[in-house]
């Protein structure tokens, strides 16, 4: 029988624990905080996923060695700019044999890593064990047990074919990819798009102009993800196109919601105080434009975004441009 | 100034009249009933658009001959598959050195031709005069100048560069493109996928498994493109991804809502009785599969909607093999 570790308890990281349990695996979770572990191991995580029905076979723990110890699969799943200090504090309690999964969705401030080249480096775990989970996967459907399906990528295919017998439900279809830069440069943007989308919907376009800014914003996560060396095949799979869709269109998108109310007028703190949330998107706006800007990759999707929650400027001011373009042909 | 015949008067076209008139253009519409002749000459398509004031400078004849006359842009909007009986009628009224512009979405049933290979094929028209107009253009969004952007395609640039010029506004963008297979494919298929889709949400189902059906979409709609020696650039932009996302998740989409009834147990007759209506994509899907079937060419989805709109299937029988697939690599 697998044990899993699943490091961390926010949404998806629980709902997933659920998938894991549902395909057979024993989960150990790690919480940071004692309540949260006393909720999971009472069967609920109230907080975050209050709907799903954690079974015996899901676990919780404060200590992250005790949660790790034992793991074949190490799920990762922390806020991505927490994963370094994490992984500092915790990070030697990683079996050697052990596969990484990582379910964060970002790239590191000040370094611009990608959180595959985090886990490499900090916690020093070989390429060939670090694996790379995206798709459309908005954690409350997959907690309902909706089908779904998602890419799990590894440099090397075996680790990507371990994770996915391991995960692989009759609701949750994993595909296997060798594409790690590109599922995670697809990871990553598609929360920025979100947030653009949102406000676009929040300003009141409809959806001709987000199924544009979505075309777009695919557009220059592909030409970002090309320069960074992905596969072109990537952009118009499930990490790619399916969860750009998913992300921007759902209402059960937090990146989308939290994009819609900056589009009715609120400013990004005003958001953060009245959901008492924030989003990935707005934690990684700004380093994906640095890593694009390194590469000499131009993202003006990314761009208006990190004018609006680095810049302060409204989304009133940038909406206009990110539907503005010169007549030309679309390849351009 | 240019003066634009648009041919019909369902809702498509009667927005892209707006358009060019919006544009700068002087148009003719062509309505097969004399009543709606007289709707459009007081300002309004009261049947299919009733939203959309009509400025003095669009005018509607019920003589087809007249609606040519002087054109130096003929636009084709009827049912895709009443073009060829159409265009017998009065494809020779088409002014020799006027630009064709299809807005039609649709492969002929029985011939599996496309319809630029109709219009070159009973109105000789030059395929350097053949334009395709192809994106997310949701048609009473457009009535309403929502921003929205298009594909502009034309064998000869200059040809997609003269309707372009036409036809651009401040809230319309056209980009152009040489791709006339890519685009038409885009625009037949995207129908039958939201069918697809809006199926799966008459069952139930929600955004991730939308997202999931709408990648697969995109996969199977440019392996047949491919096949036809379309460029694969068309499937990531404003034709190909764009207008699949307006299709399949927007409720203004008439292929997406005849789908949800299907999905909620109505038979494909039972669902053209109650709105009136029927879609392009229910006219289409088998014509698309036997266009497919003669390249080898897989497509599961549409495949699908065949079991439904023609074989009496109900979408709960395919439900499961819309998302069903082995463990496999993504790529295969």
């Amino acid at each position: 029988m697998t044990h899993v570790a699943v490091m961390g308890t926010g949404s998806w990281g629980t709902a997933f624990s659920g998938v894991l349990s549902d395909a057979g695996c024993t989960v150990t979770m790690w919480a940071r905080r004692e309540e949260m572990a006393e909720q999971i191991n009472a069967g609920c995580n109230l907080e975050y996923m209050p709907d799903l029905r954690l079974p015996e076979t899901v676990r919780a723990t404060t200590d992250p060695v005790a949660a790790c110890k034992g793991a074949d699969i190490v799920v990762l799943a922390v806020p991505s700019q927490t994963l370094r200090s994490n992984l500092a504090e915790w990070g030697h309690a990683i079996p050697g044999g052990a596969d990484v999964v990582s379910l964060m969705k970002g790239v590191e401030l000040g370094t611009t890593k990608r959180m595959s080249e985090v886990i490499a480096e900090v916690a020093r775990v070989d390429p060939k064990r670090i694996v790379i989970l995206s798709g459309p996967n908005l954690a409350p459907e997959i907690a309902a047990r909706q089908p779904a399906a998602s890419v799990i990528a590894c440099v090397d295919m075996a680790g990507a074919d371990r994770v996915a017998a391991a995960c692989a439900t009759p609701t949750f279809r994993p595909y296997t990819s060798t594409d790690v830069v590109g599922a995670e440069v697809c990871g990553a943007t598609k929360n920025v798009v979100g947030l653009a989308v949102g406000m676009a919907e929040g300003m009141g376009f409809g959806d001709n102009t987000k199924a544009t800014i979505i075309t777009r914003g695919l557009a220059e996560t592909t030409r970002l993800g090309l320069a960074l060396g992905a596969e072109p095949e990537t952009f118009l799979g499930l990490a790619g196109v399916g969860d750009l869709i998913a992300t921007c269109m759902s209402p059960l998108s937090r990146n989308h919601r939290f994009g819609v109310r900056l589009g009715q007028g609120m400013a990004v703190d005003e958001v953060i105080a009245v959901t008492r949330q924030t989003s990935e998107g707005v934690k990684s706006c700004e380093s994906i434009l640095k890593l694009a800007q390194d590469h000499g990759v131009e993202m003006p999707i990314v761009e208006q975004v990190v004018a609006v929650v680095r810049d302060g400027h409204s989304a009133k001011d940038i909406g206009p441009r990110l539907m503005s373009r010169d007549l030309k042909p679309e390849k351009s």
